[in-house]
């Protein structure tokens, strides 16, 4: 019987620059080659907007536009995809200039967006594509792929920053995040959400961030005695020597750690209930003349855990946050779409929008415009057309024009710094873990009126 | 100000042959360093399980393995990410030596794996590996990130797959999927899980699968005429016709779409009352006489909303199911570990745990036996070590030998077809959707005696 079993050789799904421009859904290819053989290559905006918040959160922290920029400026499709492409059945009709038309395709549009750290709502255009149809349609699966991952991240890890209340957080998530590219975007988002590290050694290598992280049990258990492996430690790292002390029991271990004398930086609690646990460690570490040790707790933490133990006063210096980070656990999912918005035709810009049962859609181009109270917080925002004036700068900027990067990707310290900035300016009664809280935004009287107006002059025939 | 932001060239963040060596957690590196200074690199056999199942799964479906050889097969480090390791402070004290063996490491153990598409449960071993301390160590990470989410996808899908009763589950969750390569691993998890095809058009190239998709509400708003747009669609695409009906409205877009005649191969709803809006477009297609045309169904759709769809006779033929399949919505991460169970010193071979609270592991090398009965369905497992005998063949096989690749990677296809008999031979009441059933697994005698064993002779000095 084994021998009948066909074989292939194992593959590591890896993207790369040449295979991203088949990392799409594949109906966006067949409408491109719908919208070719029917002449309807139209120049298309498309916006792309989160319908609601999920639950709990009352803001998002954009991220992911680094990697959307990357897409964009790399997009060919070349050779064996393009040959892949033709051969399909469902193809067969199409005609072959379709396939010379996606073979020389580079995207030529412009790209709008808010830049990466800022802090906006449901409803409120992310990103803004103009670009001929087919180069519009393509394009619609990678980015909101990069743009819901990131977004939701850094939003869950600005909630854990936030219930930190100043104590570091790290990323340790990699592990559990959903496979290998998860956890480097995963790492990236949590910096941009304010965390001070990640335990990913690629994501610190790619991004210049710092790499965190000491030993896990195994180091403890590959000795006999757990206070020989305390020691061996100390000797390799003299000035890293951060120690895991519940392989086997939380308070020996701890008492284990002391003994390593004034070298010990810290120690670390993965299991057990961490807020009795540390008050009994901190009180063993500071009689033993360790004030200096820092304590980092660890094991299926999330914003609502420390909250709950920093409130009962648990004294823990940093803390170590994987899976409900990376997965956002209570949330995993941020429903972006990507919704055509006009079209121009003959030289007239034709609005659009869809109005199936709850997932209505506003058209016309639009720009997100922030108003400030008198402290220069954030009072409220107004969607409005592109071209309306409110005393304030729209939180869309041009990143590319007509296929050209014209904007600076900043570094992630500086997205880290922007998204800082943002939640200081928003009102305390968003920030809060346990409950939505409805932000104002209004649509402007234009954009309301064009709405109306071309939701009576479309529908069926 | 502007002119003071440092700024960067986007990236990509993807992985590739080169950059996966340091695709691990950071303390696996310090360990690692250790292991080496302190002269631990031992031979060691570490094990991969879930300690528990998800929130309402009573079994999982393994998957990831193909990727996991991949890594295994590829694994060194080269020039500049050697370069980095060896420029962080935290190596100072570290001898330059281990740099070199870093150099040279490729994988030289022995990989035990249960095959994707098998059903198996919590505390059974889905990897065992027996390798230098060293390489054990570092590989850790990857594995579990490509074991934990695949496994955690395929098992949902089968969950999805169960609740649709035969009729086809499609994957379209690339854009909600945490980033562009989840999209593509999702994808084959899926598929192993049960489903027919999928959005994904580089999964499908890359697997070799089908890439199934028509269009999107963005065709219909691309036209003035709903019903133009459905002619055109049917001209470029004459045997692929499924059409988009609830842009507008979704019984309009029904009558609609009857007028395309008998060419008509189905509908697609994606949003409203399903089941009570197929019930009503069956009867408009079968009045029509399109009693061919199928009904897709789209939008949110989960497991749950599929088994309630079909228990109140909703006639819909496929389903179309994103969000919630490729995060495992409701349960979305697994709890992959990655345990020391063994270590050769002097020729003798120690068994090794841990008992943190909660946390506690068994030693020694393990197998996973199971028994069937006289129907040849499961009746349940026993954990045993490696050299016991329960009459029947244990389900990890052997996969890698010394570093070399013994094992025949199948197909996916033949991969799915390992779950649909596995799924078969499982007794229905672990297959209900809403409550967890405890399927028997014991663990052998020999094995808690020597689990009991190592508990006494182990501890902290």
């Amino acid at each position: 019987m084994r021998s009948k079993i066909r074989t292939v050789q194992p593959k590591p799904l890896f993207l790369n620059n040449e295979n991203v421009c088949i990392a799409t859904d594949f109906y966006q290819l067949t409408m491109a080659a719908g919208y070719f053989d029917c002449k309807r290559n139209h120049t298309s905006t498309f916006e792309l907007f989160v319908r609601s918040l999920p639950e709990h959160r009352s803001y998002l922290i954009t991220a992911g536009l680094e990697q959307a920029i990357h897409y964009l400026k790399n997009l060919k499709f070349t050779g064996m995809y393009l040959k892949y492409l033709k051969n399909l059945p469902i193809f067969k009709n199409v005609s072959r200039g379709f396939f010379d038309y996606l073979r020389n395709l580079r995207f030529s549009g412009d790209l709008y967006a808010v830049p990466e750290g800022t802090v906006v709502f449901a409803n409120e255009p992310i990103l803004r594509v103009t670009a001929p149809m087919i180069e519009a349609q393509i394009i619609e699966t990678y980015l909101l792929s990069v743009i819901n991952y990131q977004t939701l991240v850094a939003t869950k890890a600005s909630r854990v920053v936030h219930a930190a209340k100043g104590k570091d957080v790290i990323d340790f998530g990699t592990r559990r995040a959903h496979g290998p590219q998860a956890g480097v975007l995963a790492a990236r988002a949590c910096f941009i959400g304010g965390c001070v590290g990640t335990s990913n050694v690629l994501a610190a290598y790619e991004l210049g961030i710092p790499a965190v992280g000491t030993m896990a049990h195994s180091w403890v258990m590959a000795y006999d005695d757990e206070y020989e492996s305390y020691k061996d430690f100390r000797k390799i790292f003299p000035h890293d020597t951060v120690l895991l002390i519940d392989t086997y029991d939380t308070v020996i271990g701890s008492r284990l750690a002391t003994k390593i004398g004034k070298k010990l930086k810290g120690i670390r609690l993965d299991s057990g209930n961490i807020t009795l646990l540390s008050k009994r460690v901190r009180k063993i570490l500071d009689d033993a003349g360790l004030k200096h040790a820092k304590i980092v707790a660890s094991g299926d933490l999330n914003e609502y855990k420390i909250s709950e133990m920093l409130n009962k006063g648990a004294p823990v210096d940093s803390f170590g946050v994987g899976t409900e980070m990376v997965t956002s656990k209570d949330a995993p999912a941020l429903g972006g779409i990507y919704k055509l918005v006009e079209q121009e035709k003959e030289g007239r810009l034709i609005p659009k929008m869809k109005f199936s049962e709850d997932k209505a859609t506003y058209p016309a181009k639009k720009q997100v415009y922030r108003i400030y109270d008198n402290n220069g917080r954030f009072k409220k925002d107004i969607v409005g057309l592109i071209d309306e004036k409110f005393n304030t700068e729209g939180l869309l900027l041009r990143v590319i024009k007509n296929g050209k990067v014209l904007y600076k990707t900043p570094t992630i310290q500086e997205i880290q710094k922007v998204a800082k900035r943002n939640i200081s300016l928003l009102p305390d009664r968003f920030k809060r873990l346990d409950c939505k809280a409805s932000y104002p935004v209004t649509v402007s009287g234009r954009l309301r009126r064009i709405r109306d107006k071309t939701k009576r002059s479309l529908g069926t025939s």
